[in-house]
């Protein structure tokens, strides 16, 4: 439905002695893809916050095909397969500068309102902005 | 078949501004209790590292059910389902201080030989601690 | 004036692609080591908050002298070599397990009002528990 | 005598209960910062250790003077003040996106045979290129 590229460099922090990229710090590449995936579609996560909306993350899996190694440029394709209701979900790739699809991943994010704490679905202002952007890239 | 327990606290750093554990910290939270659990077997990761067998991660997922928060000290409670093959499976469940549930986790760990990066099988020192501890557990 | 001993273990994470501890780790061995003094003095630094204070870092350097390991049982000294003011030192020394000094760090912290952000002394149950434990540890 | 500028947005991993980018990241930044230095004087630390040379960190000092926050684009400031001989100094000031000064940093780091782990001087080709780079700016 909505598929975003972003870029990213291994850090030598990000990597350990078995000479790769920590698995453990794909989680926090997933956060940078979504974060830039949902800039793309004209608001912010910063912005979500700002409104009272936090998103949790619920649910996660990762298979792990290849490992990143430092100072890689990565490319990370994510994409959105459906409108968020009180779930969104997001599914990612992982590219070497070779192309090699390094690991998939997949998270399931929840809505809840800031303040209590509480399930809610996702904001209006947010699917319409998807819709808007989904529209446009029809025409 | 096999079960560990370990303790582990929540730093400072860990946390992030939803003022609770960061979901990307629970598969380093994993590696603790993993290496803690191998200890326990009679046998260290490091140890393992040294004789020429690394242990990378292939699959990993993680169900988010409770957010932890600074200073928690968790208790994880890993379990070694079935005997490694050329896998090994653990399974982690995270609990608060309360005794609450806070999340689940699986990884699929693959073993290397370090040298050539190829698959190989469970070193049988290494099922032998294993079997031995088995035994002694049942007796 | 105190000094307090805590022990951590370098974790796989923790490591980078030259085999050691990464040497940004070291502010969050720190951060460990600082919690777990103040928890020695009968305080935690999450009570601080609670009760409205937060304690952000003013400054910090770190002379880097032999590297951890990975699973290395590490040794931290903290001092705290006088009486807090608007301010608070905390000195760390790192050891391993063969007692090898690895590095020495120092971090000076400020006292801040948590809602208005503002500077605030040290607060007084913050002072009169350190000034007891120094009475009894005279005795 | 050499100056670089690079961007790091602060990632949602990064920021603590605070609301702030963690303390203990800074480090990291200050690793991506170098990073991009190299490159832009024509080679990338990871071809250093290619050729058999790591840059262990020896000294670290940090001020901190104003925090960054979640999402904040940031500009990092890096500056090599004079010619590496057997240590090399990198000095950090970085800046969020109204311009203000957030922190100030330096580091010095070592040059060592990666095999024997001896020190050694900054090899020859690296400061070729530093002189190279410093003779194009002088025109």
């Amino acid at each position: 439905m909505f598929t975003f590229i972003c870029k990213l460099r291994v850090r030598y922090a990000e990597t350990d002695q078995m000479g790769f990229a920590y698995y453990g710090n794909y989680p926090q590449y997933y956060e940078v893809a979504r974060a830039e995936a949902m800039r793309d579609l004209g608001m912010t996560y910063r912005e979500m916050e700002e409104k009272g909306v936090v998103m949790p993350i619920a649910k996660m899996d990762i298979k792990y095909i290849r490992p990143a190694r430092y100072d890689d440029l990565l490319t990370i394709k994510t994409t959105v397969p459906e409108m968020p209701t009180s779930r969104m979900h997001f599914r990612y790739e992982i590219y070497n500068e070779e192309g090699t699809l390094l690991n998939i991943g997949n998270t399931t994010l929840a809505f809840l309102n800031k303040d209590t704490g509480r399930p809610c679905p996702a904001p209006r202002w947010f699917t319409d902005k998807m819709e808007a952007q989904r529209t446009r890239s029809l025409k």
